[in-house]
C-alpha cells in the first residue's frame, strides 16, 4: 500500500542501536546525544516563564509558516557575524536542522536525481535523501575536507544538490580547509549547483578561528544554509533554520506550511528571549569548554591504547572522532563483542552513501565525563587488539 | 531548479489574505484563529515550570520519533474513549494535525495517485496532496456529510487514500451520520484502501453525542485518525497525533526521523503534564461554552440578515458555517468590496479540489465576540442584498 519512495526509508542504524541497548548500562560513544547536565534549564525555565507571563497568548497562537519576525531577525544577525548576507527574509524558522535539510531536498529533488555527498557523511540527511530516491555523486575526504579530485566531473553530471558540512563534519570530525571552501563555492555556483551547507556545529569550535562559510564565499541564488539551537541551547526544542535567498525561501516557506503549518510559537519564542537575554554565549562557552576536554580525554586515550592498531581524525571542534581500523577488521562484528563488553559506538558503513567504509566507526565524545572515555576506550582497545582473544 | 512536486505548491489563499489584512481593523470570519484570551495561559505556564523544574534536562534532550512514551500512552486513553482499539504502540505524536496529514500523504501517495475527498474539504490537506501530485476523485456533501452516491465507483478507481473530516467539518461544519460512518468504514475496508480520518475538531461539539470515528467501525489494517490538542489547549504548542496499526505506525515513525527527528520534547512534555494535572476538560469546556454562543449569535444574525439571500449550515460543533450565495454572486468578488467594508471571510471556490463553489463562502465564528459577529454580518448582508449600491 505504501508509495514507491517509501523503499529506501529505512530505520536508522543509529536509531535501533540505541533502542536496543536502551536501559542496560552502557560506556556509549554511539549516539551524539549531548550530555543533558550540560543544558541551560534554569535560564530556558527563567524565560519559559517570561515568556508566558509576558506574552502568553501570542506564544501559543498559530504563527507565521516562515518564524516568528523577532527570531528571524535575530538569527540574520547570527548569521551576518558569519558572513552570509542575512536579513530576515532570508530565513525559514525549522524544527531542528533536520527538517531544513528535509524541506531543502523535498523542494529540490525528483527521483533519481543526482546528489554530490561527502562519503561519509551524515546518516540522517542520507536518509532524507533516499526517500526522494537520489542518487548519489559521492566524493572521498582527506583531513582537509572534500577532496576536489572528482568535483569537476560530479559537477558537470549535472546535480540538483550539494551537500556539505563543511564544520567538524559528522561522521569524521573534518574541516573543509578556507582554500577548498572557496574553490568548491565558486564551482558550484558556475555551474549552477544548489550547495546545501549544514553547519550545525558551527558554535562547537575547539581550536583556531571560525573559517567563512561556503555559502558567503560565491554568489550563488540557490545556495542554503542550514543552522539550529539544538547543538548551543537544546535539541528537545527542535529549533532550527534554513538560509537561503528570499524568493527560494518563499517557496520553502510554502512547503513548511504544507508540512506541519509553522515551527512552535512557545519554542521559537523560548529561544528568542534565551538569546536576548544574553544566555546564548555562556552557554555555547560551557558546552565548548566541557567537550574540548572530553576531546582531548578521547585523543589522548586513542593514542595511549591504539596507537599501533588504528587511524583517527583530530577535530578542531564537534562531537566526533571518526577511526579507521585495519583493514580486515569489521566494525559491525566488533560492535557485537563491545556490546558484551558493555561499549557502544556506531559502526562507519552506514556512513557511505556509495558502499564501503567496513573497517571505520565513528566515536562522539559528548556524551560521557573523561574518566568514562578513557574506560570506554580501553575496552574497546582490547578487542581491536586482540580481536580473537576478546571472544 | 525546483524539484517537479513543487509545481503544484503554491501559497495559501487564506494566509495570503491574513498577510495582506494584517494590522488593519478588520471583522474578521477568515481564518479560523482561536480566540487567544481563551487559551489556558496559566496552567500552561504552570505545567511548564513544573516540567523544567521537575525534568528539565530530560525535556530539552532528544526522543524517540514516535514521541514521548507518557503522552502515546495518554492519547491511547482517550482514544479509547472515542471507540477506538488504542495503545501506546498505535501512536505516532506529530507537530499538529497538519503533519499528520503531510506524513500519511507522504506514506500513500505516489504522484498520480487517486485520492477519495470531500468536495469541498480542508484547505491545507488539498495542499499538502496536491504537493505529493494527488489526482481528486471528490464526493459531495449534503447534510448528513459526503454523499453516498458515486463513493462505490470511486472505491473502485483504486484510490491509495480516502481523505474525510467526519466532525463538523472544515470548511462547511457538516457532520458526518453514524449510519453513513458505518457504512464508508465497511466499504473503504472491503475495497482495502486507505482512510485518513481527520478529526481536529472532535472536542469541539455543541450539540448532541458524540458519534463513533470511522476507523472505530471497520477492521481497516492502512486506516489512520489524525487529532490535535490545537483546539482544546492551543495551536502554537504544535502538538498532534496519528493513530493507526502498529506496523504502519512503525513506518510512519522512520518518515517522522527523517522529517524533523521527532516533536518537541518540552512541548509534548508540558501536553502531558497539563492532561496529567486535570486541566483539559475545563479547558475544553471553556472554548465549548465560549464557541456554542458564538456559533448561536452567527446563526441568528444570518436568519436576521440574509434568510431570503443565501443558505447556511448549522453546525453541531466546530469552528465554521458554510454559506451558498444566489449562483450569479462571487464570493472572491464579494471579498473585494467586503474588504472595502472591513469585513474578511475565505471564499469557497479553493475548498473544491475538483473546481466549482464560486457562490460559497466559509465563515468561522471563532475569532470573534457576538457583538462583532452582528456587526460583521450586518456589513456582509448589505453587500449582498445590494451588490450594485455597495459600490
Amino acid at each position: 500500500m505504501l508509495a514507491t519512495g517509501m523503499r529506501r526509508v529505512t530505520p536508522s542504524a543509529i536509531m535501533e542501536l540505541i533502542k536496543t541497548t536502551a536501559g542496560g548500562d552502557y560506556l556509549s560513544f554511539a549516539s551524539g546525544l549531548p550530555d543533558p547536565t550540560l543544558f541551560p534549564v534554569e535560564a530556558v525555565r527563567a524565560v519559559a516563564d517570561q515568556v508566558l507571563s509576558r506574552d502568553g497568548a501570542a506564544a501559543l497562537q498559530y504563527g507565521p509558516a516562515e518564524g516568528y519576525p523577532p527570531l528571524r531577525a535575530l538569527v540574520a544577525d547570527l548569521l551576518r557575524a558569519r558572513g552570509l548576507a542575512a536579513a530576515p527574509e532570508h530565513l525559514l524558522i525549522t524544527n531542528g536542522s533536520q527538517q531544513a535539510l528535509d524541506l531543502a531536498a523535498r523542494a529540490l529533488l525528483d527521483p533519481g536525481a543526482p546528489v554530490v555527498i561527502e562519503s561519509p557523511s551524515y546518516l540522517a540527511a542520507i536518509q532524507a535523501f533516499d526517500s526522494y530516491d537520489a542518487r548519489y555523486l559521492p566524493l572521498p575526504l582527506d583531513e582537509d575536507g572534500m577532496q576536489r579530485d572528482g568535483l569537476a566531473t560530479a559537477l558537470a553530471a549535472g546535480p540538483r544538490l550539494l551537500y556539505t558540512l563543511p564544520n567538524f563534519q559528522n561522521p569524521t570530525g573534518i574541516t573543509l580547509s578556507a582554500e577548498r571552501r572557496r574553490r568548491l563555492a565558486e564551482a558550484a555556483a558556475r555551474a549552477g549547483v544548489p550547495v546545501l551547507e549544514d553547519d550545525a556545529y558551527h558554535d562547537l569550535r575547539y581550536d583556531g578561528e571560525s573559517l567563512p562559510t561556503v555559502c558567503g564565499l560565491a554568489a550563488n541564488p540557490h545556495a542554503l544554509y542550514a543552522g539550529t539551537f539544538s547543538k548551543v541551547i537544546a535539541p528537545g526544542l527542535r529549533v532550527g533554520y534554513l538560509w537561503g535567498a528570499p524568493a527560494l525561501i518563499e517557496r520553502l516557506a510554502q512547503l513548511k506550511q504544507i508540512t506541519d503549518l509553522h515551527t512552535g510559537s512557545l519554542t521559537q519564542r523560548i529561544v528568542h528571549a534565551f538569546c536576548l537575554a544574553g544566555h546564548l554565549e555562556p552557554a555555547i562557552e560551557r558546552f565548548r569548554s566541557v567537550y574540548r576536554r572530553r576531546r582531548d580525554a578521547l585523543l589522548a586515550a586513542l593514542a595511549a591504547e591504539l596507537g599501533d592498531h588504528a587511524t583517527w581524525t583530530r577535530p578542531a571542534g564537534g562531537m566526533f572522532v571518526w577511526v579507521t581500523l585495519r583493514p580486515e577488521i569489521d566494525a559491525q562484528e566488533l560492535l557485537t563483542r563491545a556490546l558484551e563488553a558493555g561499549v557502544l559506538f556506531v559502526p562507519g558503513g552506514g556512513f557511505h552513501p556509495g558502499g564501503g567504509g567496513a573497517n571505520t566507526l565513528r566515536l562522539t565524545f559528548v556524551s560521557l565525563d573523561e574518566e568514562r572515555i578513557r574506560e570506554g576506550v580501553k575496552r574497546l582497545a582490547r578487542l581491536i587488539r586482540h580481536p580473537q582473544a576478546a571472544r
